[in-house]
């Protein structure tokens, strides 16, 4: 099964829009086993989209079009794909009345363009969807498969998770992976490989695969192996494993973030967290209140990114701002250990470092991070050397601080 | 001039990396006039290389390569070109010498497989690669040319910008660009143009064009005009005038972020600020903070998400936030004058909002967005109604209110 993308639009060409739409469908077969041999982005024109049919139908099995459906002038793919394999448009009576119904929902005016959606070439079948007014079209011809869909991200996902890769999978036959992932915050690629070998090793007899994902402070590991009740057995005891394992670094399934993980650990102990940070500026704060009902478990922060605010708000004692410097293991502790108070939370996160480029010493250097977890009965501070990229420093600090919190709160 | 680009990767393909390269290629064309007609991302096989050569010299005057010149066995491009162009490898005594100086002043040791980057095609024009080991690498071929360079972003836009372009633009003498653009908080498209539309259609008659591109709560507008003194002043004086019309809107080139606008605003005022964050749960304060340096203006933050810490640690009036409730004028009112003294700052930020999904009530609906700003002389509050998606009224309440207080520090 050789896959190819088409992506149309002017928009990606001049780099207007980043075509994630390709690097998600690339990821979603990946996961099956499957790889996109070639993915092409063109421009609007009839001409493009022929020529790049032409080549896809010669050298592909599945070609997946996306973009160029809208309601407007420039949106030619579907008039294109029905001359391009000789049929008609006629309409669709069934996602008429849906294209009817989301205007009615949103009280909006239905114009002749919008009723020219539910207009779908006669020969194809029809992808209905459900979150858009924009129908995916699948078309055969000798034993391939046209598959067209719209270029809004969360349509063309919607389209293909529910209903284009069954349908692939089905139409060739091909036996699906499954597939699970696992993520861990604070351990290298290579590390883990190290500690998981055996697992590895043993899996691999069973043509079960690991994929390692890295990402700045994360790792994503995959497993995947043919479906069957043996493989899903063998993928949940390693995985079992690695939880006994790495319980320090292994926060959970791919379906939740990190801070996810810790909002439901919070919501559970019916705990309340709070930050104090300096180094991360608001950061720990932020992806807190990322997630939506955050207001449950989230009280607040102080950003006391000067020493002033440290002592004046924090009330972190002069004698160890002079003593130890800003960046040090007592500061950090009396951050934590203040700012529990002060917020009034069962949990708090304290950071202090040099984020960089520059402000760095021979003593402490850029990359260097204290963080400090006050809990119910505890406080402790712990020593990070990251790198020299400011971006990357504070977002390796943000989730460093949140797996200590998890470790903390979970007594890890 | 018909410019192709080929993107070389397998991490592209199975959606491990976003093709951020072709959309930067495609933007920096299209600042030139010239538009990217087609881009393929392939495997980094030897076929697929030669295959996506083969069509591209065939359709295109222009193909820019990406990928595949590091030092390891699956970086292949080169080999593959120097075999397509029927040349040999041998080694650049120049590239050597800096090669070696690169590892030399990272103290690392330098192997033979780096010794190996120094090997180029003998047919090749080399550009030079300041930034990294791998170099560029320019053939021609029947009027064409193909240019092949590293897929590390930073190296690919270093030889671009400093030697790829301009060699572009010399041997196809395509008559340079002259651009500019400027950026706008607060105003959509639509009332943007209808703004402008005078000086649009005065610049159209002098072949001068508009592109607007817009993201979540910003604008950029770009100017672009063939080169000539003419042109260049013509821009100018546009862009003048648009200052005088759009002060509260427009806050700068392109250059400079908005935080860092108003960073330098506050260096130059010698001024501190500070921020007291309820729905934007300390995105304002991280924004600042991702600027090096920003410890010289930016003092800290209370995020107070919980009533309890508006009362207790902003110390706002019990009973404002009882008979308004904690998103309205009053409250950020209090928020942003006490955070004032609270944080010892000249400017203070202060938001309180519904940012969603849920909390939303008839009075007020997800989306509704108070923001106050305190300054040296004078308090104000701001009343904002944005959609319905968390992450992007969070990241409009964050652009809006650094650009209230770029307004307040510039009285406008």
């Amino acid at each position: 099964m050789r896959v190819e993308l088409i992506s149309i639009g002017d928009e990606l060409l001049i780099g207007q829009t980043v075509n994630t739409n390709a690097s998600w469908i690339g990821s979603q077969f990946s996961k099956q086993g499957i790889s996109v041999d070639n993915s092409v982005t063109i421009k609007d024109t009839e001409n493009a989209i022929i020529s790049a049919l032409d080549v896809a139908i010669y050298r592909s099995d599945v070609i997946i079009l996306t973009g160029g459906l809208g309601p407007t002038k420039d949106d030619i793919t579907k008039k294109v794909l029905a001359g391009y394999f000789s049929t008609e448009l006629v309409i669709n009576e069934e996602v008429l009345t849906r294209v009817r119904g989301f205007f009615e929902a949103r009280g909006k005016e239905m114009l002749d363009i919008n009723i020219q959606q539910a207009a779908l070439p006669k020969s194809a079948i029809i992808l209905h969807n459900e979150v858009g007014t924009a129908s995916g079209m699948w078309f055969q011809q000798d034993e391939k498969v046209i598959l067209s869909l719209p270029g809004v991200p969360y349509e063309m996902k919607h389209l293909l998770s529910t209903q284009g890769f069954d349908m692939l999978m089905k139409k060739f036959r091909v036996q699906k992976l499954y597939n699970r992932t696992v993520q861990f915050q604070g351990i290298g690629e290579s590390y883990l490989a190290d500690k998981i070998s055996d697992i590895e090793d043993s899996l691999a007899k069973k043509n079960i695969k690991l994929a390692y994902l890295p990402s700045t402070g994360m790792l994503r590991l995959r497993f995947s192996g043919k479906f069957s009740d043996e493989v899903e057995n063998d993928i949940s005891k390693s995985i079992d494993e690695l939880y006994k394992r790495l319980s320090k670094h292994l926060f959970g399934g791919e379906k939740k973030s990190l801070s996810e993980v810790v909002g439901d650990l919070l919501i559970k102990e019916n705990a309340k967290v709070g930050t104090v940070e300096s180094c991360t500026g608001g950061a720990i704060a932020k992806e807190l209140v990322q997630v939506p009902g955050s207001s449950r478990y989230f009280e607040g922060s102080i950003i006391c990114y000067s020493n002033e605010l440290k002592r004046n708000i924090v009330e972190v004692k002069k004698i160890a701002l002079e003593k130890y410097g800003a960046v040090s293991e007592e500061v950090v502790l009396q951050m934590a250990k203040n700012g529990q108070k002060k917020l009034n939370v069962n949990y708090c996160i304290a950071t202090s470092g040099v984020a960089g480029p520059t402000g760095g010493s021979e003593d402490k250097p850029v990359g260097l991070v204290w963080i400090g977890i006050a809990g119910p009965n505890s406080v402790r501070a712990y020593r990070f050397q990251f790198g020299n990229n400011r971006g990357r420093n504070i977002q390796s600090s943000v989730l460093t601080a949140l797996n200590l919190l998890r470790c903390h709160i979970l007594k890890l």
